[in-house]
C-alpha cells in the first residue's frame, strides 16, 4: 500500500504536468488523488505557483474536508472535488483546469459530441455540459453546488466511461483511476475539444459518429477485450462499459 | 519605501515578462510602473528590443511628462500612461501590447461579454471598447486623447474592478496595483479575448453570464471576502467592490 | 542493401520526428517502413512512449503480418499499413496520426480541396476523404478494413502523386518512398489542412486552383522536368505522374 | 562599402530568421538582398535544409540571373526576386514565404484591409492580393511573370509603403530596405493577416480604419516626421510617402 507521502508526491507531480502539456495559466488549475484505503486526498493548495510547489506543500484531508496534513489552505475548488470522490468511489484523481478550448465550449455551454474516433478512443459518448447552477446555488456553498451538478448530470452512468465534463459557463473537470490518469484525461479532452471546434467551422451540421464506430474505438482500449498497447490487465474496468447516453 | 532604482527593476522585469508570456512581437508593447509617495513613473524606452533592454535604459519622469532620470527616448504611448495615471490615483502600473486576441476584438471593434469565470474572476464585468477617436484627436495630441477616451469610457466607475480596455481599431491596455500586476493582467485579458473568440465562433449568439455567477468569481478572489489563495490581506480594494455596468 | 537493424533504426528516427514537428499527443501516431528486397516492414509497437522508445523496441513483420523480430505487439493499424504495402509497391513507408487540423477535416468527412501552391507542390489533386466504414467493416477486421477503404478510394490511381488521405470520421494516413519522406508528407498535410481552414473561414466558396497552377507546381518538384532543390534525380517518379482526379 | 562576403552573411543571417520567427515549414521561404552598388544579388540557395545552411552556400547573381559566385542552384523563386530588384531601385531585401496566415489569405484571393494600428504602422493600405497568372503566365516563365503580377498591381505606387503582397491562389512576398527588414516586414504581415482572420471572424462586416488613423500610425514611424523609436534618422523614405489606395 503506497504511503500518504507517495499520495502527495504523486499528486504533486501530476500538477506539475499541467503546465508542461499547456493546461494552465498562472495557477489556474489543480489536481488530487485519492488514496481508498484510508479513505484520504491530496490537493493542491490554493494560488501557488507551479515554479515553486513542493511536496510538503500538498494539503492532505479526509473525505469531510478535515485536514490531516499540511498548512496551506487547500485549492478553493477543493468540495467539488470532495464532492465527486464521495459519490463515485471508482474515481482515484481529479482535474480542474480552464484550458483554452475545453472551458470554450462550456462558455458556449454546448456538450462536445463524439465527432471522431480520438473522442471515442477515451470518452464514451459526447462529453456533457452541466446546466447552469441557479442563484442560490452560487451564493451558498457554491463550489460543493458545483460537484452536485456534476453528479446530476452524470447520475448512475458508469462515470469511468465519459471522464469528464464541461460545467457550464465555467470550464472543465476530468478524472481517472489516479492523479496521473485523471491529467491525461484531461490533456486528451482539451485536444478533443480543439479538434472538435474546427470540424464544426468546417461541417456546423457535423453530427456524432454511429454507435458502432464509438464501441469500436472505445472497447479497442477498455475492458476485457482491449488490445490497444502491450497487454494491458482488464484492471477496474468491467468487462464491456456502460454507455453513457 | 522603495527607491526609484528599485522601481525601475520592477518596470525592467515587468517588461521582460511581456515576450515571456508571449504578448509581444518585437517591440511592441510597453511597461510602465509608479512611485505614488514621489510622483515619479518609470517607463519603457521607444523602440528598444526586449533581448538588450537593461535598468539604465528605463526612462523616469514625472506626471507632467518631464524627464527626471535616463537618456533615452521613452515610449511614444507615454502621454496615455500619464493620462491614467493623473486621472485613477488606484493605478500602479500599466500595460500596452498589441496581443493577438485582444488586438482581434479591439479591431471588431466589441467589447468582451463576461462570457465564463475565467473573465468573472478578475473582469467585473465586460472589458469594454473605446469609440473611435476623431480626426481631431488623431491628428493632434493623439496619445494623450487615447488616454482621454479611456478615461471617458471608464468614468467614474471602479478602475480597478475591470483592469483593462480595448481602445477601438487599435488595441488593449491594461493596469494593475503595480508593474507586475498590469502584466498578469494584460496576460489573462488576452487568454480571455482567445477563449471569448472560440465561445463566440461555437455559440454565436452566447450572453454574459448572470450578475450572480459574476460576483461569486469576482469576490471569490477580490475584496474583504476573498477566500481564493493564501490569505491574501484585503490590500487596496474595497470590502465590495463596485461593478462597473 | 540496407540491413534490417538500419530499416528499424530509420523507422524508429521517422517515428521520433512525430513529436517533433507536434503531430502526436501522447502515442497517438505510428509509423512504418518496409525492405522491398526482404518484404519486411518494420512498425513502431502499440502504445509504447516516444520518450523511451527504442530500437529494439521496433517489430519486424512479414507481408502476411507474421512476426519476424520484436518481443512487442506491433501498432494496432498494423493490418491498415499492410493493406496498403500489399496494394501498392511503389509506397516505402506509411504515417498514420491524428494531427489537430487533419484530423479536424476527416471529422468533417470533407476532402482537402488544392486551395494553393503549397498543396500542389506536394499533392497532385485533393486529398480526398474516404466514405466512412459500415458497422459490418468496423465489428469484424476493423483495421484490414480501413485500409481496404483507403484502396477503394484510391484506386488505380498514382498513389505517389497524392501521398495523403483522411480517413472519415477518424484522422489521416501519409506515405512516401521511405519512411522519413512519408512523415514529411505527414507535416505538410497537416500545414495544408491548416491553412484550408483558414482559407475557407474568410472565403467560404474558394474554389480549386485551375489546372494549369496545379500541374506547374507539382511538376516543379516532381518527374523528370523537376527543377526544385539541388539537381533530384528522376528517382521512381514517373516523367510526367498521373494526375488523380 | 560592404563586401560581397557580408552581403552573403546578411543573407544568411536574414533567411536563418524565417524558421526562429516560425514562418516557414522545411524549406518553404528564401530570402535575398541586394548590392546596388555592385548590381549583385545574393539569395538561399534551392531547396538547402536551415540547419545545414552555410555562407558559401548562398548564390550571387547578376541582375540578369547570371551566377556570380557559389556552386548551387538559386532558388526557384530568383526570377520573381530579380523582377522586383529590377523594376523598384528602392528594394534592398526579398521574403517570400508560405507563412500560415499570410498564404491563407493568398489562398482565399483577398486583400488585407488594414484593420487596425497594428496594420497601419507598417504597410500604409490594405495589403493587395495580385489577380491570378493566366494559363499562359504560368506554363512559360512562371517565376518571372508572378515578379510581373506583382508589379502590376503595385504599378507606379509607392513600393516602399505598403512592402508585402499576396500572390492569389500561392503565398505572400514582402520586402525592405536590406535583407533583414524584409524578414521582419514580413514577420509582421504574419501577424497583420493572423489578427485580420480573427478580427473577419468577430465581425465580418469590419471595414478598413479612416485614412486619418492610417496616416497618423503610419508616419508615426516613417518618414520625416517619424517620433517612434530613438531618433531614428529620415533615411531613404520621403518626408510624407505617398499612400498606395
Amino acid at each position: 500500500m503506497p504511503t500518504v507521502l507517495q499520495l502527495k508526491e504523486e499528486v504533486l507531480a501530476a500538477n506539475l504536468e499541467l503546465p508542461k502539456h499547456g493546461l494552465v495559466t498562472f495557477t489556474w488549475g489543480n489536481v488530487s488523488g485519492i488514496d481508498r484505503e484510508r479513505n484520504l486526498v491530496a490537493i493542491k493548495p490554493s494560488g501557488v505557483s507551479y515554479e515553486r510547489m513542493k511536496v510538503e506543500d500538498m494539503v492532505v484531508l479526509d473525505l469531510n474536508g478535515e485536514r490531516v496534513e499540511g498548512t496551506l489552505r487547500p485549492s478553493s475548488d477543493t468540495p467539488t472535488h470532495l464532492a465527486l470522490y464521495n459519490r463515485y468511489p471508482q474515481i482515484g484523481g481529479i482535474v480542474h483546469t480552464h484550458s483554452t478550448h475545453a472551458t470554450s465550449w462550456a462558455q458556449a455551454c454546448r456538450d462536445i459530441p463524439a465527432l471522431g474516433t480520438t473522442h471515442a478512443d477515451y470518452f464514451y459518448g459526447a462529453i456533457p455540459c452541466t446546466r447552469a447552477l441557479s442563484a442560490a446555488e452560487i451564493e451558498s456553498a457554491y463550489e460543493a453546488n458545483t460537484g452536485k451538478v456534476i453528479i446530476e448530470t452524470i447520475g448512475d452512468g458508469d462515470v469511468m466511461a465519459i471522464p469528464g465534463i464541461l460545467v457550464s459557463e465555467h470550464a472543465p473537470f476530468a478524472w481517472g483511476k489516479d492523479a496521473d490518469n485523471a491529467v491525461h484525461n484531461a490533456v486528451v479532452l482539451e485536444e478533443v475539444a480543439r479538434m472538435a471546434l474546427f470540424t464544426v467551422m468546417l461541417n456546423a451540421s457535423q453530427h456524432a459518429i454511429p454507435d458502432h464506430l464509438l464501441n469500436k474505438h472505445y472497447l479497442r482500449k477498455h475492458g476485457s477485450n482491449a488490445y490497444y498497447g502491450q497487454g494491458t490487465p482488464p484492471e477496474a474496468v468491467p468487462a464491456k462499459p456502460r454507455r453513457v447516453a
